[in-house]
């Protein structure tokens, strides 16, 4: 029984590392689609968007994993708990990945269009603060914070204030200047895919407090579904 | 065991049942979402994002039902695959109803903005054949059908298609007339939340194919991520 407890043990470690480095990955793509963002460059948007395939095949292999170590250890309660929030939680943070690539996207669309320097650094500091919540909510995942957990989750309310400050500037310049509409319809689309990032963040910190007191919350309700 | 068999059994129907509960209330509340949209109907808006805790709820039950299921009656393969695709299945299903939701908010702010009949008749349309990809996914995973899984996969490519055509034409009205700008920006995040839905849909498509055959694909992969 102990060897079969170390082996468990052993496997579920192995998850624990694997969705860690999917969160590595993550981070470091919503990282470089800011930065892509910011500095108009094409190439690391491209780049973004091609490593994505790697991150969805960690949350594939989570998945087999998942299901191995079910039907091997037939584990119960917290160690089952442990495993299925694994499972679970993978599915938002390969999401965050998703809006990165989508944020790449509109980068490389946007080309010479006309831009707005003022939005853009308000994009950037919007960027900013989403990297340092997905890197803050991992860490929080790994050392089982709780208290981290719920500060995060309040935190996303910057970003909803954030999306609406930028749509609403957004709409007074394309108002005033037809020539930036074409930028300006993309910064609303990028805002949007922050704000959304933040929404996934939040939904890992449930999965944080899930983990700590077995209850399932919802976190920040209110903010969720922002446009 | 036999008797096991047959509890296992029972229980596996229910969390169907409840998969299936939950994938109607999704299925009503995009219908809602692009009626109300539609007929500019902000108290319909306002009934599906009220609606929406009851479908998080659902997601929230079928987790716990999970943890119980396998903590109970440790299935294995293919009684295993069942259980896990429904929970990881039910986050997809659960995410077309946020933006379903998000739909409605942008109803509800729209207020009475320079509206643009042609663009809202276009988003109509492609409202009404996502509703149609919502519904017929859900037959097919009741069903098992993964020749319909496949089909509806690739139907997908047309709300791509529909998003970069709306996108362009609204643009183009936006430049041409200042007024139009908000209602216009507003029709790009509508109608980018009817292909994100059909992202969804394909997600879904995935999980029977997985239930079917236990691999894991990517279907229309090129379409995900688009703007």
């Amino acid at each position: 029984m102990k060897k079969l407890r170390k082996t468990f043990n052993n496997e579920l470690s192995k998850m624990h590392v694997r969705f860690a480095e999917m969160g590595m990955m993550v981070h470091e793509a919503i990282f470089r689609a800011v930065k892509a963002f910011v500095d108009h460059d094409k190439a690391l948007a491209h780049n973004v968007i091609v490593r994505d395939q790697a991150i969805n095949e960690c949350e594939n292999e989570l998945e087999k994993m998942t299901l191995e170590v079910i039907a091997l250890y037939q584990p119960v309660t917290a160690d089952l708990r442990d495993v299925i929030t694994i499972l679970k939680a993978s599915s938002d943070i390969e999401r965050i990945g998703d809006h990165a690539v989508s944020m790449c996207n509109a980068t490389i669309r946007m080309k010479g269009s006309q831009r707005i320097a003022e939005i853009e650094v308000e994009i950037a500091k919007m960027g900013d603060y989403t990297c340092s919540m997905v890197e803050h909510v991992l860490d929080a995942y790994v050392n089982r914070n709780l208290e981290r957990a719920y500060q995060i989750a309040k935190d996303d309310r910057f970003l909803d204030a954030e999306l609406r400050k930028i749509r609403q500037r957004c709409m007074t310049v394309m108002q005033a200047a037809p020539a930036s509409v074409f930028s300006g319809s993309y910064y609303i689309s990028v805002a949007t895919y922050l704000e959304r990032i933040g929404d996934y963040v939040t939904n890992v910190c449930e999965w944080i407090v899930f983990l700590q007191l077995g209850e399932i919350v919802e976190l920040n309700p209110s903010s969720k579904n922002n446009l």
